[in-house]
């Protein structure tokens, strides 16, 4: 390795890291908010454009990924910074995988733009702003390792939990009242499983910030037993 | 801590926490066979069982997750065995989502079974059984490095797709059917979705190894166009 590369290595730092993330955690956000605009508008070019940006969502991944273990090896960090490391990556992974369910969003909204228009959607909008802010406020927790934000985050994870239990009684119903509806709304409830991923996903990022602040195991709450047939 | 512990965390290496690995890898692959077995035989004690068993895989996560972070942190690994312990510790990360799979296919079980007897699942056991031979494969393939054995759960992870494709058709037809059909094949979707997902983690598990054993990055292919409507 060139001098050169070796001091530009050294300057990738904690900060820079987190910078990166949060670069990250933006295009997650755009991708989830493009992919519903896709869907609402049976907008195509929008999906097709989720479907294509993904594979720079990947690259970030790859990237984040690369400069946490070059950080660690070159950097030998100690408890505190080691743990916030891994914890980075592990958010990285986290933050992909949202990503991919962007994507699966996309996908169906495509599919869905093939097909007769259909009612407003309304709750499933409202499910994505609820998720997207989620995303983005979980990274707040974790930059400013703020277990407040944290909390916050995973009260709105049982919001959403909430929303998507009606969404699928609704879309069951619409389904059992005209079987004209039943491929968009199968569609959908594949859509709304998603972004209660995201939300999970979310909420799991910020059980890991309030370990990481203090040292406390908040995760794997029980979930709710009601919302059996939705999850 | 007493010197005790210290010299006990000192024995934990790179080979116990391959071993934890695996054993979860054990835990989540028995996790998802006992859910399928649950909905197959409509037999909620043993849904009921992975519902509860759950925590023991997420206790199970945190444990190698500090072992990892504590061998970072007192052997300071270089380049290979870095890459190799957070390998691990992105594959422990899926392995618990993937048990969080699990417990919602438990779920769907414990939903279904208070439901009316319905057909043969024919191919749900089929996908699982699939799937549970990629999450043992993938793990196999981390252990012993073996990029042959990563090519191979990829490849069928794509047979799991096409499977997936098919089940989803099949059940939007029960559907269109009988209307009587409608709840408990909207559970089947998601139930196979959740299979879908396992099959994909442990596709990311083995692009992982390829990555980690020859530095080429195989991750994030293009998924087929055709199964828009069915991821």
């Amino acid at each position: 390795m060139s001098e050169d590369k070796k001091t530009r290595l050294f300057e990738k730092d904690l900060d820079k890291i987190t910078e990166t993330l949060t670069q990250m955690g933006g295009m997650v956000e755009k991708a989830i908010l493009t992919s519903i605009l896709a869907l609402k508008n049976r907008d195509t070019r929008l999906a097709k454009e989720v479907i294509r940006d993904d594979a720079e969502i990947d690259q970030k991944e790859i990237d984040i990924d690369q400069r946490c273990i070059q950080y660690i090896a070159l950097q030998q960090p100690k408890a505190g910074d080691l743990r916030f490391v891994t914890s980075a990556m592990k958010i990285n992974n986290d933050l992909e995988r949202m990503g991919d369910y962007a994507e699966s969003i996309a996908r169906q909204a495509l599919f869905l733009s093939k097909k007769p228009a259909w009612r407003p959607l309304v709750n499933i909008p409202l499910m994505a702003d609820i998720a997207t802010s989620m995303v983005r406020d979980c990274l707040n927790a974790f930059v400013r390792r703020d277990t407040q934000i944290a909390y916050d985050v995973i009260q709105r994870d049982e919001e959403v939990d909430k929303m998507q239990s009606k969404v699928y009684k609704n879309l069951l119903n619409d389904m059992l009242q005209d079987k004209n509806n039943i491929e968009r709304a199968s569609a959908l409830i594949l859509v709304s499983s998603k972004l209660e991923r995201i939300a999970d996903q979310s909420t799991n990022i910020c059980e890991e910030v309030i370990y990481l602040v203090t040292g406390e195991n908040v995760r794997h709450r029980e979930n709710i037993t009601l919302e059996d047939s939705s999850s």
